[in-house]
């Protein structure tokens, strides 16, 4: 026969904390400390295998459930001294669900169960209280009359409001047993109106009532809701744990309270809680009377005049103390309890893993190693990586009030307040009167980088997770909120609409990118620190990872700021990024549209110094670790003139009509860009372009190393190959101006050449093109659109919908695709190394900052990962773990 | 030491036919000649080793190779009874190159080596003719002074033309012994003034130079260009050979000649050959003279009062015609030969296979099956495949005046005359009047077509092989030149320009789709005949192929031909080329605008009618064979009205304002549309879409099923796929139709559910996916984009560059890459058929009609292939010869 209960109380249990699946986190943790001889009310649990066998059989009960509960309410009456629904001293019992993961408030609590007009009697007399006996009793109605038989609350809390009217009384503490015993005529008469029948006096029929209730309440929208939200599969099923009733609210010896047994908001080893006198868990929660703090430390510093339990009950302060220690240590994990006194008595009701902020977090971890309670492996392996962004940049003051005016997507964590502007110009122009600007665009390109950097925030209406706009925004480490689609952008007039209200060019609103919330107005905000644990931590972290972090970095700005954040080189520079200077953007365009090589080359001259120079800085930021520098990349198209000023500026740069320029222009029109004339293909079509690179990249190298005295090995990535002559005529191309500056300069010098494996034809053939190639490095982004065939611009238009439809799991352009992306990666790294075993393997895409990719590239032995400078702690973290997990 | 020399004559030869390879192809098949007793001028053949050595080593000779040279002069000299620059019989010698494969006319050659001063006096006397002696003299001094010496042949030209003048003579055959002794004189004179030294006496230095000069010629610019233009690689190098004079003019005894031992333009069994009495071969090739037919038959047809060589010259003749039969059936192929008669006696210079029409081709194979010469297995590997393609279109007539205006991509086979057009509208209204119309385009949409259907064939000034335009044109079969770069397409004015010149609406053009040439106005053309050898072919190749052969079609008329042309289903029904009609369009735009789903499901009921009918008379056409039907797959804005006109109606139709349907419009943009909201995709975020095609599929198969009195089963191909759960998302949508549809209907039906495979991350997931496909269709077009990341609208700009430098073989969305998205294949075959071995796999791409992908998809052991109409026969051919060349 199937064993579907568990009981507890009087130091043993039949259960532990290891049962969570079975008994449910709160079910396992009170058996667990049953177990350890803490004061826990002697109580049941009914496991989730029960119901998963009510909703397989419509919602029925097993009869071999029925006896075994009957059998440990018998068990329990017997440790208690007490027995249910009779006698002079009632068996009350309290009925909560308790699921494997916690969905706070989402399913159904019945308290005080056992109670009926007889054992009220039995009850008052116990406690030598009949107002107490009462007031439990008219609370145990409500709550069963709202959970079991469906009552509107709504309907008692008339009653109650219209007696204290006709009493003339204001709180519900004012209510005499007499006030009392009147309410509760009322709602015996209310339910039977209501459902038709009286209110249950068998506390058989009340027990069996509330344990249907809470399984019912697994399936009521609130707790769907909450576990697709949470990613809580329905199978799992909930537990229901029956416990004996303790009272918090038997007087002034009487209390009820919840503590975190460190500090949760910022780590602090001080036990940090609150709690009230003569009050039930509801009370707390319902926030009609004040808390009081537990500490007197906490209590002054508070400057509360309410007395804290410290001082008020000191020896079950202490007890407490002594519990909240042990069970720390117990569970090496900081710890959330409820406890209730009962005349004295310390009674503890739950204890589970603590929330806490990232701040927190880091503390406890590193506090824990400290103290010996963890290793430093384990205080690692504490930290949820991504938590870590929270850290990294201001954000907005927890207090603060949220005006949330439109919502888009979390693109890049931070918060940043300023005045809107529709351009780059704008933005630029507000920076240099030093005024803050955010830059609200329907969708961002390459244009509006220099106004992106100028501006504090990022705003679009269009674009997903890894838009343009998120992907430089992360970058730049600038807060950005993107794909808001409930806003219009309206350039002409300088205008942005939500929801019929107008904001122009100049009203102030703050972005929030770690919610995605857009706020009217200046909100407070606070800055981070990144010293102490956080210091300590990433230190551990280092010594523990075997993959190098480098960063994805192309501005001075970006390199040092993720050297700061301890890159170990750069991984992936993206050189299109430097054209868009208005100075170069000029030239740059000349170039492209030049109609012919001599007219392409001799922009390109003028293009050379700007490059070098760019270079030259990079790599005495960067000095004494590697660069990783990308050939342009982009398809041309990118950088031409559009508004008709632009083309009239050209045109007269160039010296041809507007029209010629323009015809030149469409000629560069593609269907579907993402898959057109770019990367490497440009290199082979205009050799000149990368001639310039290559000359750039190795003068600048020989210029910064006599500059640091330290020599300087590029290392130049070909973008886009899916062919390896494609990496063979590039190479040779390099290799030529390699050899022509060695013997202009009279120096000899190093240099790498690799490429991007981001086409599934580069991974199929990852061997072949090994040969022409000293390093991989795995562009996910475009590997995830060309395997998956599916542009990130574009995908927002159902990927939402495949979301919902649980097509898929997670957008692959913000987790790592590993059955698929994944398998090609694999097939690609194997071949590669098999053909060069030596080879050096990386990834530099948007993924490289995504801890579960990172997990996955350790796995594959990956040599580095490199991602946007404000993920390098992130990476420097989830790598440390990555290699804690896979170590051999 | 290295064996440079190979000699023959005299009944026995060193060399043999299999060594073309060293000997090149006239050497070894001179040698094999001379085994088989075939009267051949004796001489020697220096290998292509020899060549290479040549360039390896600055263009000199090894000194073993002149001692093995100057050794086989001697044996020839033997044999021949004469002395090579000396005595009463000089040996005079006839220099040549050879490659392994023919390269007409590319390099050089030297004729009547051996004579100078004094031995053309020795010539005289033996020969008995003074006259033939010199004007041998003179012939051998040109063309060595322009061969060896580099002297311009123009400097000749016009001292023979002084002379003739002088002399007051015509004819070079006017000039008497006399008038050639002065023309040789000044010859003499001539090259001392060019070169600065006389023209060399020692014959030793004679053989040398032209020996050298024959080797220098296999980098002249004509053979460098030749060898790119038909992929002969450098390395293989060129033969030289060296045979003894004979003399085709020395008087009426004498002759020479080419001959085929079929017709090379009907494949007709009889001798087909031209000669001229008492000439030089290259007196044939000059044309000075109208050459004379070999058969009397011939010069009765021909109508000609020239003596043939049959009636002038009976034995030899007859010696000939038995040669002729003994080589063509020796080596199993019709062969082309030139020959010599030299005072009455026949020598063979040359055999090789002949090149032939297509038409000659199939019937010298089925002709030649039938004599017993070859297998009915050989007869099917002797034609190339694509070649058929010749046969099945209208094609312009071999002896056409060809006035090219511009000249395109060969994008769909056989050639068409009509008016230009600039749109469909007038395309069908010049149908409506009977008239032919030739619709030229920028490039073509799906838009586009009604005027593709209406009009006789396609001009379009973008796109590549595989554009819109040519994919469609192929499927319905007619001619297309696309990507012709040199024309501009002016929409509004109704011009186009080419080179300056304007060609208006209503001018007659011609184009031909298999040259990719388009000529102004009528030409002449010829009809396709497909009876004959070619049913006989085409019924041994489906005896012997393993693969069936499916077609893509959509319309009636598709349907029809490609069954006519032996398709055993359709393979690839595009259902979206269903919806462009007027009417159907209209309703379409209707539905992708509405607001709702609810507009949207009012619009389907509209087309739900049309789109049964469509598969209503599908089914019947392909009575009794498969039909598999692709659910709607291009993104939603290709349908969409562009033009305010459109618009305008679009608006009206659907009572909203245009600026509202413009927005709407505009919220369809997408960046990269190939890679965007398409294919499966549609169907997830539009379930009502699919639910409509697939009533329509069960409905049209029920009516279908009960007109024909066949069942029909329909499969169902989803589009796209890269994920397991959309496949199951959809198939799950179309099995509650079918379910809905039984139940309504009261009948049981049968169908298939199968997916593309067209994405690399269906390929590496296959395994998964197969779970839900009861077949997979390789969709190579969309597979090789993403393999490649490649659109292949946009390629144009690069492609022709790639393949210019060596990067790429060939456009890989004509032949498939069997590297890179071939390996994908491969892992898709051996996953799906790991999880379901039985699961039935095919390619319906455009690859499923290219003859090497066809053998790639018999090496995967694929089910069926599935290609254009106009394709089938040659996909036939091409299986059959697959499954001979994979036969285990």
């Amino acid at each position: 026969m199937e064993k579907w209960v568990y009981t507890f109380g009087d130091g043993c249990a039949e259960g532990d904390a290891s049962m969570a699946d079975l008994l449910g986190g709160k079910g396992a943790n009170l058996a667990e400390m049953c177990s350890l001889g803490l004061p826990v009310p002697p109580g049941l649990t009914i496991t989730t295998q029960a119901s998963n066998w009510y909703y397989a059989n419509k919602m029925s009960l097993p009869q071999s459930l029925k006896t075994q509960v009957m059998q440990a309410i018998e068990t329990i009456a017997q440790i208690t001294g007490r027995e249910f629904g009779t006698g002079d001293n009632p068996l009350l019992l309290a009925i909560r669900s308790g699921s494997r993961a916690s969905m706070p408030g989402m399913m159904d609590t019945v308290l005080n169960l056992g109670l009926n007009d007889q054992t009220v009697l039995a009850l008052a007399k116990q406690a030598g209280s009949e107002r107490f006996a009462l007031d439990s009793y008219r609370r145990f109605i409500q709550m069963y009359s709202d959970v079991v038989l469906g009552i509107d609350t709504a309907f008692f809390e008339e009653v109650l409001d219209d007696a204290k009217a006709r009493f003339e009384l204001d709180q519900d503490t004012d209510l005499t047993a007499d006030n009392w015993r009147i309410v509760i005529e009322r709602y015996h008469e209310l339910i039977t109106e209501e459902s038709g029948s009286p209110f249950p006096q068998d506390v058989n029929e009340q027990l069996w009532g509330a344990i249907g209730a809470v399984f019912s309440s697994w399936m009521n929208r609130r707790a769907i809701a909450y576990r697709s939200l949470h990613n809580i599969p329905e199978s799992w099923g909930t537990a229901v744990n029956i416990q004996t009733m303790v009272f918090g609210n038997r007087g002034n010896t009487s209390a009820t309270g919840v503590a975190f047994t460190r500090n949760p908001s910022t780590g602090e080893n001080r036990l940090f809680g609150e709690y009230l006198v003569n009050a039930q868990g509801e009370d707390v929660v319902a926030g009609i009377r004040t808390p009081q703090n537990l500490t007197e430390e906490a209590r002054i510093a508070a400057a509360s005049d309410k007395v804290s339990m410290e001082k008020l009950m000191p020896d079950v302060f202490a007890e407490f103390g002594n519990i909240a220690r042990r069970l720390e240590s117990h569970f090496k994990e900081m710890q959330d309890l409820e406890f209730t006194v009962e005349h004295g008595k310390l009674w503890i009701l739950q204890t589970r893993t603590g929330k806490r902020t990232a701040k927190a977090a880091l503390r406890i971890a590193v506090d824990m190693a400290n103290e010996g309670m963890l290793s430093r492996q384990q205080a690692i392996c504490y930290i949820e990586p991504s938590s870590l962004d929270q850290l990294l940049h201001a954000t907005i003051a927890p207090s603060a009030k949220r005006n949330v005016i439109v919502t888009g997507l979390p693109a890049s964590p931070g918060a940043a307040t300023g005045r809107i502007v529709f351009s780059s110009t704008e933005a630029e122009q507000l920076r240099n009167e030093h005024k803050a600007a955010i830059l609200v665009r329907t969708e961002t390109s390459p244009e509006d980088i220099l106004g992106m950097h100028a501006a504090e925030g990022i705003l679009t209406a269009r674009g997903g997770m890894t838009s343009h706009a998120a992907v430089v925004a992360r970058g730049m480490g600038k807060p950005c909120v993107s794909g808001a689609g409930g806003m219009r952008v309206d350039y002409q007039t300088g205008e942005m609409r939500i929801l019929g209200k107008v904001y122009k060019t100049g009203d102030i609103i703050t972005i929030d990118g770690s919610s995605g919330q857009v706020l009217a107005g200046t909100v407070p905000m606070q800055q981070p620190v990144l010293t102490g644990a956080f210091a300590t931590l990433m230190e551990w972290a280092d010594k523990t990872r075997r993959m190098e972090v480098r960063t994805n970095a192309e501005t001075p700005h970006e390199a040092k700021t993720a050297r700061s954040f301890g890159a170990q080189g750069i991984g992936l520079c993206r050189t299109e990024h430097m054209f868009f200077d208005a100075k170069r953007i000029a030239i740059m365009r000349e170039m492209i549209l030049a109609s012919n090589e001599e007219g392409r080359k001799t922009a390109l001259d003028q293009l050379l110094p700007f490059q070098r120079e760019d270079f030259v800085e990079l790599f005495e930021i960067m000095s004494g670790q590697p660069v990783t520098i990308r050939l342009l990349d982009p398809p041309l198209h990118e950088f031409l003139p559009k508004l008709p000023e632009e083309i009239a500026e050209v045109a007269r740069a160039m010296n041809v009509s507007e029209d010629v320029l323009r015809q030149r222009n469409e000629s560069f029109y593609e269907f579907n860009p993402m898959l057109g004339h770019r990367g490497c293909r440009l290199a082979i079509s205009h050799p000149e372009i990368i001639e310039m690179q290559a000359r750039a990249i190795f003068e600048a190298a020989i210029i910064a190393g006599e500059k640091t005295g330290s020599l300087v090995v590029p290392e130049i990535m070909v973008p886009l190959v899916s062919l390896t002559r494609e990496l063979e005529y590039v190479k040779k191309t390099i290799d030529t101006v390699a050899t022509a500056i060695s013997s202009e300069a009279g120096v000899q010098f190093e240099y790498k050449i690799g490429t991007m494996i981001e086409l599934p034809r580069a991974a199929v053939m990852a061997d072949k093109i090994a040969g022409s190639a000293e390093f991989f490095s795995f562009g996910t982004n475009d590997l995830t659109q060309s395997t998956f065939g599916m542009s990130r611009d574009d995908a927002a238009s159902y990927l939402p919908d495949y979301e919902r439809k649980n097509i898929i799991e997670s957008d692959p352009f913000v987790s790592l695709d590993l059955d698929g992306v994944g398998e090609l990666m694999r097939i690609a790294t194997q071949k590669g190394r098999s053909a060069k075993p030596d080879l050096k393997i990386a990834i530099c895409g948007e993924h490289g900052g995504d801890t579960a990719s990172i997990f996955f590239c350790e796995s594959l032995g990956l040599d580095y990962v490199s991602c946007s400078p404000f993920r390098v702690p992130i990476a420097r973290l989830a790598a440390a773990q990555a290699a804690i997990r896979y170590k051999s």
